[in-house]
Protein backbone atom coordinates (compact mmCIF):
# COMPACT_ATOMS: atom_id res chain seq x y z
CA UNK A 1 0.00 0.00 0.00
CA UNK A 2 2.72 2.15 0.67
CA UNK A 3 4.90 1.59 -2.33
CA UNK A 4 1.48 2.06 -4.40
CA UNK A 5 0.93 5.32 -2.88
CA UNK A 6 4.70 6.98 -3.16
CA UNK A 7 4.90 6.20 -6.56
CA UNK A 8 1.38 7.40 -7.72
CA UNK A 9 2.95 10.36 -5.82
CA UNK A 10 6.55 10.25 -7.49
CA UNK A 11 4.31 10.54 -10.56
CA UNK A 12 2.31 13.58 -9.99
CA UNK A 13 5.57 15.33 -8.73
CA UNK A 14 7.61 14.40 -11.10
CA UNK A 15 5.34 15.59 -13.93
CA UNK A 16 4.45 18.92 -11.62
CA UNK A 17 8.00 19.80 -11.39
CA UNK A 18 8.75 19.54 -15.12
CA UNK A 19 6.02 21.68 -15.77
CA UNK A 20 7.14 24.33 -13.29
CA UNK A 21 10.61 23.95 -14.40
CA UNK A 22 9.49 24.26 -18.03
CA UNK A 23 7.62 27.13 -17.41
CA UNK A 24 11.55 28.33 -17.36
CA UNK A 25 12.84 27.33 -20.97
CA UNK A 26 13.27 30.89 -21.82
CA UNK A 27 15.57 31.40 -19.23
CA UNK A 28 19.64 31.03 -20.46
CA UNK A 29 20.50 27.29 -21.36
CA UNK A 30 22.74 26.75 -19.17
CA UNK A 31 20.77 27.69 -15.69
CA UNK A 32 17.94 25.73 -16.97
CA UNK A 33 20.04 23.00 -17.64
CA UNK A 34 22.09 23.00 -14.26
CA UNK A 35 18.30 23.72 -12.23
CA UNK A 36 17.10 20.49 -13.88
CA UNK A 37 19.72 18.24 -13.42
CA UNK A 38 19.43 18.03 -9.46
CA UNK A 39 15.85 18.29 -9.94
CA UNK A 40 15.99 15.56 -11.52
CA UNK A 41 18.44 13.60 -10.37
CA UNK A 42 16.27 10.58 -8.79
CA UNK A 43 15.60 12.34 -5.66
CA UNK A 44 12.69 10.26 -3.31
CA UNK A 45 10.49 13.35 -2.58
CA UNK A 46 9.77 12.23 0.66
CA UNK A 47 9.39 15.99 1.82
CA UNK A 48 6.54 16.50 -0.82
CA UNK A 49 4.59 13.09 -0.03
CA UNK A 50 5.35 13.81 3.84
CA UNK A 51 3.12 17.17 2.87
CA UNK A 52 0.96 15.41 0.84
CA UNK A 53 0.56 12.61 3.65
CA UNK A 54 0.07 15.00 6.36
CA UNK A 55 -3.03 16.59 4.51
CA UNK A 56 -4.44 13.01 3.72
CA UNK A 57 -4.34 12.02 7.06
CA UNK A 58 -6.58 15.06 8.20
CA UNK A 59 -9.04 14.13 5.49
CA UNK A 60 -7.99 16.07 3.42
CA UNK A 61 -6.95 15.37 -0.66
CA UNK A 62 -2.81 15.78 -0.53
CA UNK A 63 -2.52 16.01 -4.38
CA UNK A 64 -4.32 19.16 -4.67
CA UNK A 65 -0.96 20.69 -2.91
CA UNK A 66 1.22 19.68 -5.69
CA UNK A 67 2.48 23.79 -5.61
CA UNK A 68 3.21 23.65 -2.02
CA UNK A 69 4.69 20.03 -2.37
CA UNK A 70 7.40 20.79 -5.27
CA UNK A 71 8.34 23.88 -3.39
CA UNK A 72 9.72 21.89 -0.56
CA UNK A 73 11.71 19.71 -3.42
CA UNK A 74 12.93 22.72 -5.12
CA UNK A 75 14.25 24.21 -1.54
CA UNK A 76 15.52 20.42 -0.57
CA UNK A 77 17.33 20.19 -4.19
CA UNK A 78 19.11 23.94 -3.53
CA UNK A 79 19.95 22.58 -0.26
CA UNK A 80 21.98 19.61 -1.83
CA UNK A 81 23.62 21.69 -4.73
CA UNK A 82 24.78 24.41 -2.46
CA UNK A 83 26.44 21.63 0.49
CA UNK A 84 27.82 19.81 -1.88
CA UNK A 85 29.82 22.61 -3.26
CA UNK A 86 33.94 22.72 -3.08
CA UNK A 87 33.49 25.07 0.08
CA UNK A 88 31.34 23.47 1.90
CA UNK A 89 31.18 19.69 1.85
CA UNK A 90 32.91 19.06 -2.00
CA UNK A 91 30.82 16.12 -2.68
CA UNK A 92 31.71 14.51 -6.20
CA UNK A 93 28.81 11.87 -6.35
CA UNK A 94 25.31 12.35 -4.78
CA UNK A 95 23.19 10.07 -6.05
CA UNK A 96 25.19 8.01 -7.94
CA UNK A 97 25.47 11.17 -10.43
CA UNK A 98 28.14 13.75 -10.88
CA UNK A 99 27.09 16.73 -8.32
CA UNK A 100 25.91 19.96 -9.98
CA UNK A 101 29.26 22.12 -9.87
CA UNK A 102 31.29 19.04 -10.86
CA UNK A 103 28.84 18.85 -14.74
CA UNK A 104 28.47 22.79 -14.55
CA UNK A 105 30.66 24.30 -12.40
CA UNK A 106 30.94 26.44 -9.56
CA UNK A 107 29.50 29.30 -10.41
CA UNK A 108 27.11 28.04 -12.45
CA UNK A 109 25.99 25.49 -9.32
CA UNK A 110 25.37 28.56 -6.93
CA UNK A 111 23.19 30.51 -9.24
CA UNK A 112 21.56 26.66 -10.13
CA UNK A 113 20.90 26.60 -6.31
CA UNK A 114 19.93 30.14 -5.84
CA UNK A 115 17.28 29.74 -8.77
CA UNK A 116 15.64 26.89 -7.71
CA UNK A 117 14.53 28.44 -3.66
CA UNK A 118 13.71 31.50 -5.61
CA UNK A 119 11.62 29.30 -7.89
CA UNK A 120 10.30 27.24 -4.49
CA UNK A 121 8.68 30.66 -3.78
CA UNK A 122 7.51 31.62 -6.60
CA UNK A 123 5.42 28.05 -7.39
CA UNK A 124 3.52 28.11 -3.61
CA UNK A 125 2.83 31.58 -4.06
CA UNK A 126 0.49 30.29 -6.62
CA UNK A 127 -1.18 27.09 -5.18
CA UNK A 128 -4.55 27.46 -6.21
CA UNK A 129 -7.38 26.29 -4.19
CA UNK A 130 -6.32 27.21 -0.64
CA UNK A 131 -7.48 30.47 1.26
CA UNK A 132 -4.83 33.30 0.75
CA UNK A 133 -4.56 33.99 4.55
CA UNK A 134 -3.85 29.97 5.26
CA UNK A 135 -1.13 30.31 2.12
CA UNK A 136 0.68 33.24 3.70
CA UNK A 137 0.88 31.65 6.82
CA UNK A 138 2.07 28.22 5.43
CA UNK A 139 4.63 29.74 3.07
CA UNK A 140 5.91 31.92 5.95
CA UNK A 141 5.91 28.49 8.11
CA UNK A 142 7.94 26.64 5.39
CA UNK A 143 10.49 30.20 4.74
CA UNK A 144 11.54 30.37 8.76
CA UNK A 145 11.98 26.79 8.67
CA UNK A 146 14.41 26.82 5.93
CA UNK A 147 16.42 29.59 6.38
CA UNK A 148 19.05 31.15 9.26
CA UNK A 149 16.28 29.68 12.27
CA UNK A 150 16.24 26.29 10.39
CA UNK A 151 17.41 24.44 7.99
CA UNK A 152 20.50 26.96 6.94
CA UNK A 153 21.46 27.70 10.77
CA UNK A 154 21.85 23.83 11.22
CA UNK A 155 24.08 24.07 8.06
CA UNK A 156 26.19 26.64 9.41
CA UNK A 157 26.48 25.04 12.73
CA UNK A 158 27.80 22.04 10.90
CA UNK A 159 30.65 24.03 9.66
CA UNK A 160 31.25 25.52 12.82
CA UNK A 161 31.10 21.84 14.42
CA UNK A 162 34.00 20.50 11.74
CA UNK A 163 36.93 19.34 13.15
CA UNK A 164 35.59 19.77 16.59
CA UNK A 165 34.35 17.29 19.55
CA UNK A 166 30.55 17.63 19.69
CA UNK A 167 28.45 16.51 22.62
CA UNK A 168 25.05 14.27 21.54
CA UNK A 169 23.19 17.78 22.52
CA UNK A 170 24.64 19.63 20.02
CA UNK A 171 24.12 16.92 17.44
CA UNK A 172 20.18 16.73 18.26
CA UNK A 173 20.57 20.78 17.71
CA UNK A 174 22.20 20.32 14.30
CA UNK A 175 19.85 18.10 12.50
CA UNK A 176 16.93 19.16 14.21
CA UNK A 177 17.64 22.31 12.11
CA UNK A 178 19.77 21.26 9.27
CA UNK A 179 16.66 18.33 8.44
CA UNK A 180 14.72 18.19 10.76
CA UNK A 181 12.94 21.77 10.54
CA UNK A 182 12.13 21.16 6.75
CA UNK A 183 10.53 17.25 7.50
CA UNK A 184 8.72 19.68 10.25
CA UNK A 185 6.81 22.53 7.74
CA UNK A 186 6.23 19.58 5.42
CA UNK A 187 4.04 18.04 8.05
CA UNK A 188 2.70 20.98 10.01
CA UNK A 189 1.93 22.96 6.20
CA UNK A 190 0.56 19.54 4.70
CA UNK A 191 -1.40 19.62 8.42
CA UNK A 192 -2.53 23.11 7.70
CA UNK A 193 -3.28 23.38 4.37
CA UNK A 194 -5.98 20.18 5.15
CA UNK A 195 -7.39 21.75 7.67
CA UNK A 196 -5.72 20.07 10.63
CA UNK A 197 -7.52 20.94 13.86
CA UNK A 198 -5.00 21.98 16.73
CA UNK A 199 -4.80 18.37 17.76
CA UNK A 200 -4.28 17.18 14.85
CA UNK A 201 -0.97 19.65 14.32
CA UNK A 202 -0.35 18.82 17.73
CA UNK A 203 0.11 15.31 16.81
CA UNK A 204 1.42 15.91 13.43
CA UNK A 205 4.52 17.78 14.98
CA UNK A 206 5.60 15.47 17.68
CA UNK A 207 5.40 12.92 14.87
CA UNK A 208 7.59 15.07 12.13
CA UNK A 209 10.41 15.67 15.62
CA UNK A 210 10.03 12.36 16.22
CA UNK A 211 10.38 11.45 12.15
CA UNK A 212 13.43 13.77 11.43
CA UNK A 213 15.31 11.89 14.47
CA UNK A 214 14.85 8.66 13.44
CA UNK A 215 15.76 9.81 9.74
CA UNK A 216 19.18 11.15 10.59
CA UNK A 217 19.67 7.80 13.01
CA UNK A 218 18.98 5.52 10.24
CA UNK A 219 21.00 7.25 7.71
CA UNK A 220 24.13 7.46 10.64
CA UNK A 221 23.75 3.84 10.58
CA UNK A 222 23.26 3.23 6.35
CA UNK A 223 26.58 5.39 6.32
CA UNK A 224 28.83 2.83 8.19
CA UNK A 225 26.01 -0.63 6.68
CA UNK A 226 25.00 0.69 3.34
CA UNK A 227 26.21 -0.59 -0.20
CA UNK A 228 27.74 1.72 -1.67
CA UNK A 229 26.19 0.49 -5.13
CA UNK A 230 22.48 1.11 -3.88
CA UNK A 231 23.11 4.56 -2.24
CA UNK A 232 24.95 6.09 -5.16
CA UNK A 233 27.43 7.54 -2.58
CA UNK A 234 30.47 6.30 -1.09
CA UNK A 235 30.13 5.07 2.32
CA UNK A 236 32.06 5.25 5.92
CA UNK A 237 32.42 9.13 4.53
CA UNK A 238 31.37 9.84 8.39
CA UNK A 239 34.24 8.33 9.80
CA UNK A 240 36.97 9.55 7.19
CA UNK A 241 35.63 12.99 7.87
CA UNK A 242 35.56 12.95 11.42
CA UNK A 243 31.88 13.58 11.75
CA UNK A 244 30.20 12.94 15.19
CA UNK A 245 27.46 10.61 14.16
CA UNK A 246 24.43 8.95 16.58
CA UNK A 247 26.85 5.50 15.53
CA UNK A 248 30.08 7.07 16.73
CA UNK A 249 28.37 8.84 19.70
CA UNK A 250 26.76 5.89 20.68
CA UNK A 251 27.29 2.33 19.24
CA UNK A 252 26.21 0.80 15.69
CA UNK A 253 23.65 -1.89 18.20
CA UNK A 254 22.53 1.31 20.49
CA UNK A 255 21.77 3.50 17.51
CA UNK A 256 19.91 0.48 16.57
CA UNK A 257 17.89 0.57 18.91
CA UNK A 258 17.39 4.18 19.23
CA UNK A 259 16.09 4.20 15.64
CA UNK A 260 13.29 1.37 16.66
CA UNK A 261 11.70 3.14 19.59
CA UNK A 262 11.68 6.78 17.96
CA UNK A 263 10.15 5.33 15.42
CA UNK A 264 7.64 3.46 18.11
CA UNK A 265 7.08 6.87 19.54
CA UNK A 266 6.54 7.99 16.22
CA UNK A 267 3.59 6.19 15.49
CA UNK A 268 2.66 6.93 19.05
CA UNK A 269 2.19 10.04 18.24
CA UNK A 270 -0.06 9.37 15.47
CA UNK A 271 -2.57 7.24 17.58
CA UNK A 272 -5.10 10.72 17.76
CA UNK A 273 -5.78 9.78 13.90
CA UNK A 274 -7.61 7.13 12.18
CA UNK A 275 -6.48 4.88 9.29
CA UNK A 276 -5.96 7.79 7.51
CA UNK A 277 -2.86 7.90 8.93
CA UNK A 278 -1.41 4.92 8.09
CA UNK A 279 0.57 6.19 5.16
CA UNK A 280 2.28 8.35 7.76
CA UNK A 281 2.32 5.13 10.17
CA UNK A 282 4.13 3.02 7.08
CA UNK A 283 6.36 6.16 6.74
CA UNK A 284 8.10 6.24 9.89
CA UNK A 285 8.29 2.31 9.96
CA UNK A 286 9.94 2.11 6.34
CA UNK A 287 12.99 4.31 8.05
CA UNK A 288 14.04 1.20 9.79
CA UNK A 289 14.25 -0.57 6.65
CA UNK A 290 16.24 2.02 4.56
CA UNK A 291 18.56 0.84 2.14
CA UNK A 292 19.27 4.51 0.41
CA UNK B 1 13.97 67.34 -1.43
CA UNK B 2 15.07 64.41 -2.47
CA UNK B 3 18.22 64.07 0.29
CA UNK B 4 15.77 64.75 2.85
CA UNK B 5 13.24 62.14 1.61
CA UNK B 6 16.09 59.52 1.26
CA UNK B 7 17.69 60.41 4.60
CA UNK B 8 14.22 59.50 6.58
CA UNK B 9 13.50 56.37 4.13
CA UNK B 10 17.02 54.91 5.14
CA UNK B 11 16.64 56.14 8.70
CA UNK B 12 13.98 53.64 8.73
CA UNK B 13 15.04 50.89 6.44
CA UNK B 14 17.54 50.89 8.93
CA UNK B 15 15.84 50.64 11.76
CA UNK B 16 13.45 47.84 9.88
CA UNK B 17 16.37 45.94 9.05
CA UNK B 18 18.06 45.83 12.36
CA UNK B 19 14.43 44.53 13.69
CA UNK B 20 14.09 41.83 11.02
CA UNK B 21 17.18 40.41 11.69
CA UNK B 22 17.32 41.04 15.30
CA UNK B 23 14.51 38.27 15.80
CA UNK B 24 16.48 35.81 13.97
CA UNK B 25 19.37 36.49 16.80
CA UNK B 26 18.87 33.04 18.52
CA UNK B 27 20.58 31.71 15.03
CA UNK B 28 23.85 30.28 15.23
CA UNK B 29 26.42 33.19 16.08
CA UNK B 30 28.56 32.98 13.03
CA UNK B 31 25.58 33.20 10.44
CA UNK B 32 24.24 35.81 12.39
CA UNK B 33 27.07 38.22 12.06
CA UNK B 34 27.75 37.36 8.41
CA UNK B 35 24.52 38.35 7.33
CA UNK B 36 24.48 41.44 9.00
CA UNK B 37 28.09 42.40 8.20
CA UNK B 38 26.85 42.93 4.48
CA UNK B 39 23.32 44.14 5.16
CA UNK B 40 24.99 47.10 6.88
CA UNK B 41 27.49 47.65 4.95
CA UNK B 42 26.49 50.41 3.81
CA UNK B 43 24.11 50.09 0.90
CA UNK B 44 22.24 53.32 -0.54
CA UNK B 45 18.94 51.30 -0.37
CA UNK B 46 18.13 52.25 -3.77
CA UNK B 47 15.24 49.30 -4.09
CA UNK B 48 13.54 49.65 -0.98
CA UNK B 49 13.42 53.85 -1.55
CA UNK B 50 12.07 52.95 -4.96
CA UNK B 51 9.32 50.63 -3.78
CA UNK B 52 8.32 53.43 -1.40
CA UNK B 53 8.81 56.30 -3.46
CA UNK B 54 6.47 54.58 -6.51
CA UNK B 55 3.40 53.73 -3.55
CA UNK B 56 3.55 57.65 -2.84
CA UNK B 57 3.77 58.71 -6.68
CA UNK B 58 -0.02 56.65 -6.72
CA UNK B 59 -0.78 58.39 -3.46
CA UNK B 60 -0.39 55.80 -0.98
CA UNK B 61 1.96 56.47 1.77
CA UNK B 62 5.06 54.04 1.36
CA UNK B 63 6.50 53.85 4.43
CA UNK B 64 3.44 51.32 5.24
CA UNK B 65 5.28 48.91 2.92
CA UNK B 66 8.34 48.58 5.00
CA UNK B 67 8.81 44.02 5.11
CA UNK B 68 8.17 44.64 1.26
CA UNK B 69 11.05 47.23 1.19
CA UNK B 70 13.69 45.02 3.53
CA UNK B 71 12.60 42.37 1.88
CA UNK B 72 13.99 44.12 -1.75
CA UNK B 73 17.13 45.23 0.10
CA UNK B 74 17.69 41.40 1.51
CA UNK B 75 17.41 39.80 -2.26
CA UNK B 76 19.66 42.72 -3.59
CA UNK B 77 22.00 42.24 -0.89
CA UNK B 78 22.62 38.47 -1.32
CA UNK B 79 22.70 38.58 -4.77
CA UNK B 80 25.78 41.31 -3.92
CA UNK B 81 27.51 38.59 -1.77
CA UNK B 82 26.76 35.29 -4.35
CA UNK B 83 28.46 37.61 -6.84
CA UNK B 84 31.45 38.49 -5.11
CA UNK B 85 32.35 34.36 -4.44
CA UNK B 86 35.67 33.54 -5.77
CA UNK B 87 33.58 31.24 -8.22
CA UNK B 88 32.01 33.85 -9.25
CA UNK B 89 33.52 37.61 -9.72
CA UNK B 90 35.99 36.96 -6.89
CA UNK B 91 36.04 40.59 -5.35
CA UNK B 92 37.64 41.72 -2.21
CA UNK B 93 36.18 44.84 -1.54
CA UNK B 94 32.99 45.97 -1.78
CA UNK B 95 32.08 49.22 -0.89
CA UNK B 96 34.93 49.71 0.18
CA UNK B 97 34.75 47.13 3.04
CA UNK B 98 35.91 43.00 2.78
CA UNK B 99 33.42 41.65 0.94
CA UNK B 100 31.46 38.79 2.99
CA UNK B 101 33.45 35.77 1.71
CA UNK B 102 37.01 37.30 2.64
CA UNK B 103 35.60 37.83 6.57
CA UNK B 104 33.64 34.96 6.69
CA UNK B 105 34.92 32.26 4.49
CA UNK B 106 33.20 30.82 1.59
CA UNK B 107 30.97 28.42 2.85
CA UNK B 108 29.68 30.99 5.55
CA UNK B 109 29.15 33.60 2.78
CA UNK B 110 27.38 31.20 0.82
CA UNK B 111 24.86 30.69 3.75
CA UNK B 112 24.73 33.79 4.32
CA UNK B 113 23.55 34.51 0.71
CA UNK B 114 21.11 31.63 1.23
CA UNK B 115 19.73 33.12 4.54
CA UNK B 116 19.00 36.09 3.75
CA UNK B 117 17.38 35.13 0.21
CA UNK B 118 15.04 33.20 2.63
CA UNK B 119 14.87 35.78 5.27
CA UNK B 120 13.55 37.99 2.85
CA UNK B 121 10.72 35.84 1.63
CA UNK B 122 9.79 35.47 5.42
CA UNK B 123 9.95 39.10 6.12
CA UNK B 124 7.51 39.85 3.02
CA UNK B 125 4.93 37.20 3.77
CA UNK B 126 4.72 38.95 7.10
CA UNK B 127 3.69 42.53 5.63
CA UNK B 128 0.61 43.95 7.72
CA UNK B 129 -1.80 46.24 5.94
CA UNK B 130 -2.36 44.34 2.47
CA UNK B 131 -5.08 42.43 1.18
CA UNK B 132 -3.82 39.33 1.11
CA UNK B 133 -4.42 38.47 -2.46
CA UNK B 134 -2.46 41.42 -3.71
CA UNK B 135 0.56 40.46 -1.24
CA UNK B 136 0.43 37.14 -2.64
CA UNK B 137 0.57 38.82 -5.98
CA UNK B 138 3.16 41.31 -5.62
CA UNK B 139 5.85 38.84 -3.57
CA UNK B 140 5.14 36.22 -6.86
CA UNK B 141 6.18 39.22 -8.89
CA UNK B 142 9.22 40.03 -6.66
CA UNK B 143 10.30 36.29 -6.62
CA UNK B 144 9.66 36.42 -10.76
CA UNK B 145 12.38 39.07 -11.17
CA UNK B 146 14.69 37.72 -8.80
CA UNK B 147 14.98 34.21 -9.78
CA UNK B 148 16.40 32.57 -12.95
CA UNK B 149 13.74 34.38 -15.63
CA UNK B 150 14.96 37.69 -13.82
CA UNK B 151 18.18 38.85 -11.71
CA UNK B 152 19.69 34.97 -11.30
CA UNK B 153 19.47 34.55 -14.90
CA UNK B 154 20.89 37.71 -15.92
CA UNK B 155 23.84 36.58 -13.43
CA UNK B 156 24.05 33.31 -15.18
CA UNK B 157 24.19 35.47 -19.17
CA UNK B 158 26.67 37.48 -17.27
CA UNK B 159 29.23 34.19 -16.79
CA UNK B 160 28.53 33.12 -19.99
CA UNK B 161 29.13 36.09 -21.65
CA UNK B 162 33.07 35.92 -20.23
CA UNK B 163 35.84 36.40 -22.19
CA UNK B 164 33.34 36.49 -25.32
CA UNK B 165 32.69 39.49 -27.64
CA UNK B 166 28.99 40.11 -27.43
CA UNK B 167 26.53 42.79 -28.87
CA UNK B 168 24.41 45.55 -27.88
CA UNK B 169 21.82 43.85 -27.71
CA UNK B 170 22.77 40.80 -25.83
CA UNK B 171 24.58 43.34 -23.41
CA UNK B 172 20.75 45.21 -22.52
CA UNK B 173 19.08 41.67 -22.58
CA UNK B 174 21.94 40.89 -19.26
CA UNK B 175 21.44 43.96 -17.48
CA UNK B 176 17.55 44.16 -17.57
CA UNK B 177 17.51 40.73 -16.20
CA UNK B 178 20.47 41.03 -13.73
CA UNK B 179 19.56 44.90 -12.69
CA UNK B 180 16.59 46.02 -14.16
CA UNK B 181 14.26 43.29 -13.24
CA UNK B 182 14.39 43.89 -9.31
CA UNK B 183 13.92 47.65 -10.18
CA UNK B 184 11.40 46.69 -12.23
CA UNK B 185 9.88 44.91 -9.44
CA UNK B 186 10.51 47.64 -6.59
CA UNK B 187 8.84 50.02 -8.79
CA UNK B 188 5.85 47.97 -9.93
CA UNK B 189 5.01 46.72 -6.63
CA UNK B 190 5.20 49.72 -4.94
CA UNK B 191 2.66 50.72 -7.51
CA UNK B 192 0.67 47.70 -6.77
CA UNK B 193 0.51 47.62 -3.21
CA UNK B 194 -0.51 51.49 -3.05
CA UNK B 195 -3.72 50.76 -5.19
CA UNK B 196 -2.07 52.17 -8.80
CA UNK B 197 -4.27 52.54 -12.12
CA UNK B 198 -3.69 50.47 -14.86
CA UNK B 199 -2.51 53.77 -16.63
CA UNK B 200 -0.23 54.35 -13.81
CA UNK B 201 0.98 51.16 -13.51
CA UNK B 202 1.84 50.95 -16.93
CA UNK B 203 3.96 54.01 -16.96
CA UNK B 204 5.97 53.11 -13.66
CA UNK B 205 6.83 49.85 -15.92
CA UNK B 206 8.18 51.98 -18.31
CA UNK B 207 10.15 54.55 -15.80
CA UNK B 208 12.00 51.25 -13.79
CA UNK B 209 12.37 50.52 -17.53
CA UNK B 210 14.57 53.54 -18.36
CA UNK B 211 15.76 53.91 -15.00
CA UNK B 212 17.64 50.22 -15.00
CA UNK B 213 18.91 51.23 -18.49
CA UNK B 214 20.44 54.82 -16.92
CA UNK B 215 21.67 53.29 -14.01
CA UNK B 216 23.92 50.48 -16.32
CA UNK B 217 24.98 53.10 -18.06
CA UNK B 218 26.35 55.41 -15.53
CA UNK B 219 27.43 52.49 -13.54
CA UNK B 220 29.41 51.65 -17.25
CA UNK B 221 30.72 55.82 -16.95
CA UNK B 222 31.93 55.62 -13.74
CA UNK B 223 34.06 52.78 -13.87
CA UNK B 224 36.20 54.48 -15.86
CA UNK B 225 35.59 58.14 -14.65
CA UNK B 226 34.89 57.77 -10.90
CA UNK B 227 37.17 57.90 -7.91
CA UNK B 228 37.81 54.60 -5.92
CA UNK B 229 37.96 56.62 -2.62
CA UNK B 230 34.08 57.58 -3.06
CA UNK B 231 33.19 54.22 -4.87
CA UNK B 232 34.94 51.58 -2.31
CA UNK B 233 36.06 49.67 -4.91
CA UNK B 234 38.58 49.74 -7.52
CA UNK B 235 37.75 51.43 -10.58
CA UNK B 236 38.96 50.31 -14.42
CA UNK B 237 38.02 46.74 -13.47
CA UNK B 238 35.48 46.42 -16.45
CA UNK B 239 38.23 46.88 -18.60
CA UNK B 240 40.95 44.97 -16.65
CA UNK B 241 38.32 41.93 -16.62
CA UNK B 242 37.59 42.53 -20.49
CA UNK B 243 34.33 43.27 -20.02
CA UNK B 244 31.56 44.85 -22.46
CA UNK B 245 30.49 47.80 -21.14
CA UNK B 246 28.14 51.06 -22.71
CA UNK B 247 31.53 52.75 -22.54
CA UNK B 248 33.27 49.96 -24.54
CA UNK B 249 30.75 49.32 -27.24
CA UNK B 250 30.52 53.03 -27.59
CA UNK B 251 32.17 55.70 -26.28
CA UNK B 252 32.34 57.88 -23.56
CA UNK B 253 30.73 60.68 -24.81
CA UNK B 254 28.03 58.58 -26.68
CA UNK B 255 27.44 56.95 -23.36
CA UNK B 256 26.95 59.80 -21.89
CA UNK B 257 24.95 60.82 -24.24
CA UNK B 258 22.48 57.97 -23.85
CA UNK B 259 22.19 58.30 -20.45
CA UNK B 260 21.13 61.50 -20.46
CA UNK B 261 18.29 60.71 -23.28
CA UNK B 262 17.14 57.57 -21.04
CA UNK B 263 16.77 59.58 -17.95
CA UNK B 264 14.48 62.13 -19.46
CA UNK B 265 12.64 59.37 -20.93
CA UNK B 266 12.95 57.88 -17.39
CA UNK B 267 11.13 61.36 -16.68
CA UNK B 268 8.82 61.30 -19.59
CA UNK B 269 6.98 58.31 -18.46
CA UNK B 270 6.16 59.81 -15.25
CA UNK B 271 4.08 62.64 -17.54
CA UNK B 272 0.70 61.05 -16.15
CA UNK B 273 1.80 61.97 -12.29
CA UNK B 274 1.50 64.90 -10.57
CA UNK B 275 3.73 66.61 -8.00
CA UNK B 276 3.83 63.28 -6.22
CA UNK B 277 6.09 61.80 -8.39
CA UNK B 278 8.50 64.62 -7.80
CA UNK B 279 10.61 61.87 -5.80
CA UNK B 280 10.99 59.56 -8.58
CA UNK B 281 11.82 62.17 -11.19
CA UNK B 282 14.52 63.45 -8.79
CA UNK B 283 15.93 59.93 -8.69
CA UNK B 284 15.85 59.65 -12.46
CA UNK B 285 18.10 62.62 -13.19
CA UNK B 286 20.22 62.17 -10.38
CA UNK B 287 21.13 58.91 -11.56
CA UNK B 288 23.45 61.77 -14.19
CA UNK B 289 25.28 62.80 -11.16
CA UNK B 290 26.43 59.34 -9.33
CA UNK B 291 29.72 59.16 -7.65
CA UNK B 292 29.21 55.52 -6.17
Amino acid sequence: MLKEYCQQKVVLINAALKKFVFAQNHIPAAIYEAMSYSLFAGGKRLRPILLMAAADAVGSRGDKFINMACGLEMIHTYSLIHDDLPAMDNDDYRRGKLTNHKVFGEAMAILAGDGLLTLAFEVMLNQPDVKEKNLLLTIHEIAVSAGARGMVGGQALDLMSEGRTIDVETLRRMHEAKTGALFGAALRCGGLLGGATDEQLAALTVYAQKFGLAFQITDDILDVTGQQSVMGKPVGSDEKNHKATYVSLYSLSQAKSMAEDTVKEACEALNVFDRKADILRSLALQLLERSC
